[in-house]
């Protein structure tokens, strides 16, 4: 029987949220490559540019539980922790974007917990991706855990400015100076026009290539 | 709702069916990956040596039709070989092949259709192999495929073995002289009883910790 | 002794130009691997995004020739066509690329042969990269060759402007539509403009650190 | 200059020393991977099995460096522990080993530190490998350091072989019980043969080839 990770997950130690959250990044990961290979045999077309992950480190998933007021154990960070696993898509065009969600949202074994899209409405900073919050069964020996995967999808030109604007706020601690904010919200602003404009020649010749 | 590839598959082209046997590949390496991560985790000790994959090429695969009378087309490359997509597992004990065969065989995903155990029921050449036939389904973006794929579990003597036997069928057309052939008998022999001395010196020393 | 492919090089098969080519670019790849992880260590920041490499096909390499009145045979794509390998480096800002450029030249085993910088003098079209064309030195099993590498430096937003200028010029075969030259060539002002912007605010940054 | 990575190393802290053993391990995996790659095309036939390598941790370093007396400083490390960084190279015959070892030495910018045929003069408690300690240059961005790398050649067999004396001399912290010891040299009196009739049937069909 399979049974979603919580107050009875028998997860235990750290090692351990390391193994079943690792192996959820890797199913999601063949997931994607599958979906880009099969997108690639339909349309001669790669939505996705590359595919980055990564494990939240003990540090910072322990400073999350305390700004939210709970303990460090295992069992809160399992709960209340969503992003201990996280896996970054990036795609060229900001309607590879919607195809990747939606494709990812049809299969069978993922369940959807949470959207949320800064594209359509982005953060006051700027910020603009596209995020899901879902779970996958990953196989145990013994069991099967459905584990917790924040998949954060953007475009590359997204992407280049939310590593300069994580680079700002870290090295700001949060408290970046008024005139660096505002070029960073500057910036973005160019950074979804370009998209745009890029995306509507992209489209423009597809059109070419069905008349011809 | 899921179906199974057969004679309403819809894989029309050969590209296709590279596609849909891949990805199966993939989602059964990465099975296996996580598994062995496990297993590490929970044993500190890795049942998996290493994995190979492969596609069988479109020639082996006529060949293989033509052998059993069936017409070269996609339906009955699908529907009668069993082998297009082949992974092979290698481990060192042979006790590691029966868990890691028993682990796949629990995943809920996963349907065994045949087992061949050539380990207890060698071939008379002296090929020595576990054999499982299985299907795992393949999340394509608009529909979901159960997948045949052929997994062999080997321990590295067996597999060492294998490939210079291979070798030789494949030189001599399967008519090898005598000698040879009888050598290649003797080396299996061989091969057995070190793997089981090998394999009793390890169960032996495991022993020695659980006193300690 | 070491001797650089040529008339005299001993190349005498498509299959070994392949293995030649790629050779060197899997030592021009584990060269910027490790000057990657040494600007890591040193400066906390990976100056590499990614790296694509990719072999010319037979097909496009036959073309070149015939575009510049030369048979087509092993000889004459050794010796006249310069991107047979090519390997592509994607930075996040400007300023990175010519770091990288430099980390390149000073390497005594590789020899540039020549460099075009399209970022300060971009192409008509729009199309900004920094290009070096290099010699490396590939130890096969009996002799040294010294082997062309065509090595493309951009940042994102420059390769993401040039893949949808290269599907463009594919597309009408050199022949596209005016207001479709035009509106590439303003989303690159876009790009350098962005560039720019984008440097200046990480330069910027970079100062508040040391004064900390 | 070139320089050896001794007392004027400037190698300062672990971080450093992980960052420079690790891209010798680079360049000669790539470098093995060429070699595999040419030897296939030229023989249609693998000689490297597969390839594992490894840092030595921290603590054993310490611990080799007290065992020989010396202060467990970064300037030791580098002078005396020659197997920081470790390859492993698997072979499927004894004669494809030497095969290797002959290439790798061949290779202009490789300097051989030492040798040792524990193939032809195995250890009392059966150990059989090759072993070759190099020099290889890495390519900083400002220096080029010759470092120093293990290189282990083995056939599949002696890994097997290998990998289970390991596990016994660890529990047993060396002092294994006297028949335990017995048995794992009668094992590799098994394994010597089964690699001489494999590689003499694997020499007898190639003749055949030829003859053909």
């Amino acid at each position: 029987m399979e049974h979603t990770m919580g107050a009875d997950n028998q997860i235990e130690t750290w090692q351990e949220v390391t193994l079943v959250y690792n192996s959820a990044l890797k199913q999601i990961n063949t997931k994607l490559e599958v979906l880009n290979d099969e997108f690639q045999h339909v349309h001669q077309y790669n939505p996705i540019e590359h595919i980055k992950s990564r494990i939240k480190t003990p540090e910072s998933i322990v400073k999350k539980l305390k700004r939210h007021g709970y303990e460090s154990d295992i069992e809160n960070m399992v709960r209340y922790v969503n992003d201990i696993a996280g896996i970054r898509v990036i795609c060229s065009f900001t309607s590879d974007i919607y195809r990747i969600a939606e494709m990812i949202r049809l299969q069978n074994d993922i369940h959807v917990v949470t959207v949320k899209d800064y594209i359509r409405n982005p953060k006051p900073s700027g910020y603009k991706s596209y995020h899901m919050l879902v779970t996958v069964p990953v196989f145990l020996s013994d069991r099967t855990v459905e584990v917790k995967v924040e998949i954060q999808i953007r475009t590359v030109a997204m992407d280049f400015w939310a590593s300069l604007e994580h680079k700002i706020k870290y090295k700001f601690e949060g408290n970046a100076p008024e005139h660096v904010k505002n070029e960073l919200v500057e910036c973005s602003r160019m950074v979804s026009e370009l998209d745009q404009r890029m995306q509507e020649l992209n489209e423009e010749i597809k059109g070419f290539a069905m008349e011809a």
